[in-house]
């Protein structure tokens, strides 16, 4: 494992100052792009540039792939079209298309009319067609396939032409003579037969595929599942048209566990803790205005009770809390049904659903309820100025009333907005929250006004 | 793709209701063992271990291997430790170590000695040393070594009989004459070499590899950044002593991301949407009682503004705003932390970024401010009475203070907990939702009172 130390840093910035080219590439020689793109990372933004064009294209290629993503969109900013295409010339064809998908569209296509290796624009030209969060964006045009109707022999030469510009082989594919995917071939079963057998007769059918359609959700799903390390991917008519290796599916994985954390903590678009301020503001600032509207409501709802307030003042005490816990429950009730969409072990319908939240919810509301009134009786009782039993009897039915509704709406949100296609995780956190906030307060003071009348 | 269809199921029943073993085996036959897993998920545990029972062992190892938690257990403690040993000898070494690891400790003891293939045996049983959680947790006893010290034919040979007993191989290491871990071979080097020659002149020492002691999280951010589909681990000596493929690695992630959400969510266990109700309420309860008890502070602070109500009572409607904004801040800027912390993106010092919140939380505590100035004097000073001016700005001023005593809870206490070795995630959440309350609800009557005199 390489390390990447401090004084490698400050040695690099030296040499960039005195423009000593040859130092700079002796000094980083060896490592690995995903260094690379760290130490750049780290530099101003100019060094990190003349460090770009310094190095060839052929280790620049895979820093740039690597890079963060606002230092990757500056670097490419400042590239012309042409540097950009001998970069791109360089890649992997899920990492072209990656980097190309960025650009503005005037300089996609110029990009790739540079590209001097047409065979590779056109690769790159198919994958820049679908969605990123498909099979399709996901795939890259590199593998290695044999036609069923060639034998062994001549596989194996076709093979070899086919492997030479790849970085590494998994699988070898077996398609019919209209490309379409039949099954896999094993390197043994190759070695081991002879030359003249015709591939028919010793490939495995057995393969798992994804269609170019697919989500990325399903192919994660499906590559986890079966334990994949590549799934073939195939078109409507069954024609293999790309590899998923599951180094890109890592990548998504990570991402959208990051983004649904995110999501849950009210902060709608993807931001680092280094990112500026008003990037993280857009991010932030929204939900924040919405809980605060949010706001507004239960302040209009508390003052629709304020006539409680002569006689029943100490109720005003417990908003908080009652609202407090409203918020909690939902919240959890929602992580349970958001993660279990999101992940498949939500079977059942969710009337089922509903009656198991209604049920924990009567439990919990229950044993809450009673903390509530040992606290009352022995502690709060001596504190709050008329709190008397029928008040903390109030406030428990409340807990318990405010409790079963909050797990009944975080069941029912996420659960709804997935039916109508939305993705539940924008139903958690500050939105869940304030919804019942405003419900919790409203259906504590109305209990309160049934049972002690005001 | 092998798709469950659930006339599958209604047939399985009813031969097993009938004895109908061969029927069953037909039908069964040929699935993967992760889709059988998945049909033995949804039969009636009587019928689930009925097919256990009937079919291989090596079959049916791999399935026990991909069975839900639950299931996996109830299923061993019906198999005696014979037939379980009998499932071992068929799996890998780390799969077979996962699971004996789940068993009680006398038991343990009884399925190793039944185990025939006493170097298989050895080899779980090192692996029993390790905590789950670390590189030596995750790794498998099972890969390729030839020694640095052989020739090429020497090493073919090697290879061949090592590989007899492996599902696939991915990568040769080199070793020295103390297993020390030296670098790789590739494949076709191998092939492209004289037979004659010392595997010393051709192996690649540019290798990546991970310490047996290392964490999970390092193992994973290691293969995620290198993009490594397997990666060797060693011992404090610099032996080969195991190999993590990036499967075991894709579901450790899984799992990791499921159970920080679920702590975001105030869920203190990893549960599921079907699992039982009181391991539900176990993980769900222990955080609504401290979020009540949390609660109650708040009820005391506010009950020790109590005299500001015959005045001021307007300012009782607020503090649902007051709470929910601190708490809406508190969870945005903890996620910030937990995350950087977790994916190493948050670089520089905690006063750094405690100044980038502050700033970033006195822009949105200005910003709502002015929303809130808006709305009070176009809308709630016809509504609520008492609402003037003053009041109006009494509520911003402290809604700025209080987003930005948020944000600065929301920065620190993530940070200090990560210092002190603990894992921050446990304090998003309730945790910050409840003690920004508490401080929000003590800041705004604080404020009030020093504004408005009570």
């Amino acid at each position: 494992m390489q390390k990447v130390h401090n004084n490698l840093i400050e040695k690099l910035q030296k040499y960039i100052e005195q423009k000593n080219n040859a130092k700079i590439v002796q000094l980083l020689d060896g490592l690995h792009a995903a260094d690379l793109a760290d130490i750049l990372d780290q530099l101003d933004f100019d060094e990190a540039l003349y460090v770009i064009r310094l190095l060839d294209s052929d280790v620049t290629a895979d820093i740039i792939a690597e890079l963060d993503d606002d230092l990757k969109e500056r670097i490419l900013r400042k590239l012309s079209a042409k540097e950009i295409a001998e970069e791109i010339e360089e890649l992997e064809t899920d990492d072209a298309a990656d980097i190309i998908a960025e650009l503005p569209e005037d300089k996609k296509v110029e990009v790739i009319s540079h590209i001097d290796d047409k065979d590779h624009a056109k690769d790159i030209v198919e994958l820049l067609r679908y969605d990123e969060d498909t099979a399709g964006g996901l795939m890259g045009k590199e593998y290695i396939k044999v036609n069923e109707n060639w034998n062994v022999l001549r596989s194996v030469a076709e093979m070899r032409k086919q492997a030479e510009e790849m970085e590494k082989v998994h699988t070898i594919y077996v398609v019919d003579d209209d490309d379409r995917l039949k099954g896999r071939l094993s390197l043994k079963k190759l070695l081991t037969t002879s030359t003249k057998t015709p591939i028919k007769n010793v490939y495995n059918d057995n393969i798992h595929f994804v269609n170019v359609n697919d989500s990325a959700d399903e192919v994660a799903r499906v590559m986890q599942k079966y334990d994949l390390f590549v799934i073939p991917v195939v078109d409507e008519l069954g024609t293999l048209v790309g590899q998923i290796t599951i180094d890109d599916v890592v990548d998504y994985i990570k991402e959208e566990a990051e983004k649904d954390y995110q999501m849950a903590a009210g902060i709608s678009e993807d931001v680092e803790a280094n990112d500026k301020l008003m990037q993280q503001m857009r991010a932030r600032l929204p939900w924040l205005v919405v809980a605060l509207i949010g706001g507004f409501v239960s302040v209009i709802v508390l003052s629709g009770f304020g006539n409680a307030m002569n006689k029943y003042g100490t109720l005003f005490f417990f908003t908080p809390l009652i609202a407090a816990t409203a918020g909690n429950v939902g919240v959890q009730s929602s992580a349970i049904v958001v993660q279990g969409l999101a992940n498949g072990s939500l079977t059942g319908s969710v009337w089922k659903r509903l009656f198991k939240e209604i049920s924990l919810s009567l439990l919990n509301g229950l044993i809450l309820s009673f903390i509530l009134l040992l606290i009352g009786k022995f502690l709060l009782g001596h504190i709050l100025t008329g709190f008397d039993m029928k008040m903390a009897i109030t406030v428990s039915i409340s807990l318990v009333s405010v409790i079963i509704m909050a797990s009944v709406i975080g069941t029912f949100v996420p659960w709804f907005l997935h039916k109508q296609g939305i993705d539940p995780a924008v139903a958690t956190g500050p939105f869940i929250t304030t919804s019942n906030d405003i419900f919790g307060i409203y259906i504590f003071f109305t209990i309160a006004k049934l049972i002690l009348g005001f």
